[in-house]
């Protein structure tokens, strides 16, 4: 059975502070092996593994991330490892990859974009909704995939369904993309249904993409071709020169809420952003009853509950803690509640704000 | 003017797990330099210069603390520092230290017994509290020195006053020592008045120390004079041999409950047994308001308040914690709520169970 005409996409240059201590600037989480033994990213190119050939999967990255890149995914061709010379949101790296995709596979392919830095649990389930959105694609739709919303969570924007896009499909027309809401807008969007978190995946074809881009973005087209051809040339001095050109904006903003032909796949994937320690927890305390305790590491607790301890290089002793997240790393903690892991972004301001160059 | 005819006993023999990580069996707690720049023996030391000449001073502790102890307190002649070859609790160490200071110093020296690992925060006063301590050793009294207690604390021995030994003394006989009370017990205690915390410290002449363990506990009494003899002749192997031959007790249970003449002098003098981080802390924060943190070492707190964080070597990033501890050192980190420091025990036992001798 040859292989779907597919290209994978996963964007990883995610700055990630949100892991703070055990990110850093130098090491962002989808360098990390936090969750299993091997990286986010690894992860994100091992569930496509069985779609598609090595030489069908690009990732585009910082430009100082090339090299990790390179090491941590060996069976990808180099020159499907691209590095921006520096970051300008999702817009630019979508739209050059379209490009590029365009030049070296053909308008025909389907370009599937993946975030390097989630978790999916269910592995088989998310390589059939990944074919079932590239049937969508074929049919000229922006295709997104929907996560069926657990609770009210106003850290996600929203996807609001309508009719699917036709008969016994499983791919719904979007009615419209939601930003992060509030609590209540939020309570209203699950008690309403027909909302889904958008999971920040793209699905649709090149042919698709280019038109996108050249309707609602013809400012950068000029340097999306420049770029991409220079990629080919392998002229770094030119590629910086064009990329530098392009227009920082979102995906999200400038293409997906101006798309007329959007559709979303609703998905049951086991999927977590990990977007803060606590979601982490989460990811990591599946199966487990919520009053245990995730530890990785060496943990000793009298009396402690509920909590995340990561600490793989020291002891540490914990008295009476319940839902409690400590996370261990050689030069520094970090010990705060569950309920305020989002408010690690307070430290790293402190940080910046002292110099404390290190610790970033 | 000549310094009064005193010997100050420093008992160095501590283990002293209850401030474990920071405390472990290589390095008891009055062998560390947490409260000062000063261990807390150096500081019990330091306490008494304006007393005594450094020959007047006497440490006793476990024979592989020596070496420490030598090196801390470099001004003490090398024989005033005995090394028991096994801890045999205060009795022994009080006994044989009034058998060689009755040889070196004579039966008149008033011997001052002062815990190694205590803070006393008012040093003036606490001497003055001694020499009027000394006053009524002189009389014959075994003198012992009472802290006010400011709240029903279960964890110190209690001791009774009575009315004053002669008109305007300050020193009161003592009606009973009290055992570690029960909660209600010690309310009552407090509600009654006349009742202080027993501060471990003793004061008698070595004549009247001498009358009384040969009244109290005559089946070491040959063990004390053979084993003094034998430290004055440098010759530990005898000195060990005898040694081991003392009663294993402790010196409030052997002698203090049953000597008639006893004294307890009041003393307000910032006293603290730092029995536990918790108690620790109440030391650091020493004219600071409860809510703030006690930090020794680097600590970025958002909205941690009444916390105690002590890191010398790492940052401790915290959020939202309310009355935690924190320890860390190099191998291991100690997380709890105040109210639970006691239970450091727990982890040690722990450790113990699962033989980490090198986290003990």
């Amino acid at each position: 059975m040859s292989k779907p005409n597919i290209a994978v996409v996963i964007p990883a240059g995610g700055g990630g502070t949100r892991l703070w201590p055990r990110s850093r600037q130098s090491t962002p989480k989808q360098f990390l092996d936090i969750v299993s033994r091997r990286t986010m990213l690894q992860e994100t190119a091992d569930r496509v593994e069985a779609l598609i050939d090595p030489a069908q999967l690009f990732v585009i990255t910082n430009a100082r991330h090339v090299g990790p890149v390179r090491e941590q995914l060996p069976e990808v061709p180099p020159e499907n490892i691209v590095g921006e010379p520096q970051g300008r949101d999702s817009a630019p790296a979508i739209g050059l990859m379209a490009a590029l995709i365009e030049r070296v596979r053909g308008e025909d392919t389907v370009m599937v974009v993946l975030p390097a830095d989630h978790v999916i649990l269910r592995d088989k389930v998310f390589r059939e909704i990944i074919l079932e959105a590239a049937k969508a694609a074929e049919q000229g739709y922006l295709v997104t995939v929907g996560i069926h919303p657990t609770s009210p969570d106003t850290g996600f924007g929203y996807i609001q369904s309508a009719a699917p896009i036709s008969d016994g499909s499983e791919a719904l027309t979007v009615a419209q993309f939601r930003e992060k809401p509030k609590r209540e807008i939020a309570e209203e969007y699950l008690a309403q249904g027909g909302f889904y978190w958008n999971a920040g995946m793209f699905i649709a074809t090149v042919k698709t993409l280019r038109a996108l881009f050249q309707a609602h973005l013809p400012q950068s087209e000029a340097g999306f071709v420049a770029a991409a051809e220079a990629l080919r040339a392998g002229d770094a001095e030119a590629f910086a020169e064009h990329f530098s050109t392009l227009e920082k904006i979102s995906f999200d903003y400038a293409i997906a809420e101006k798309a007329d032909k959007v559709a979303v796949v609703p998905a049951d994937i086991g999927w977590n952003d990990v977007g803060s320690w606590t979601r982490l927890a989460e990811v990591l305390s599946h199966e487990k009853h919520v009053s245990e305790n995730v530890v990785i590491g060496d943990h000793i607790g009298v009396d402690t509950t509920g909590s995340l301890i990561y600490s793989p290089h020291r002891l540490i002793a914990t008295i009476g803690l319940e839902d409690i997240i400590v996370i261990d790393t050689p030069d520094a903690t970090l010990i705060c509640p569950k309920s305020r892991s989002e408010d690690v972004k307070q430290i790293v301001e402190t940080l910046k704000a002292r110099g404390a160059h290190d610790l970033l």
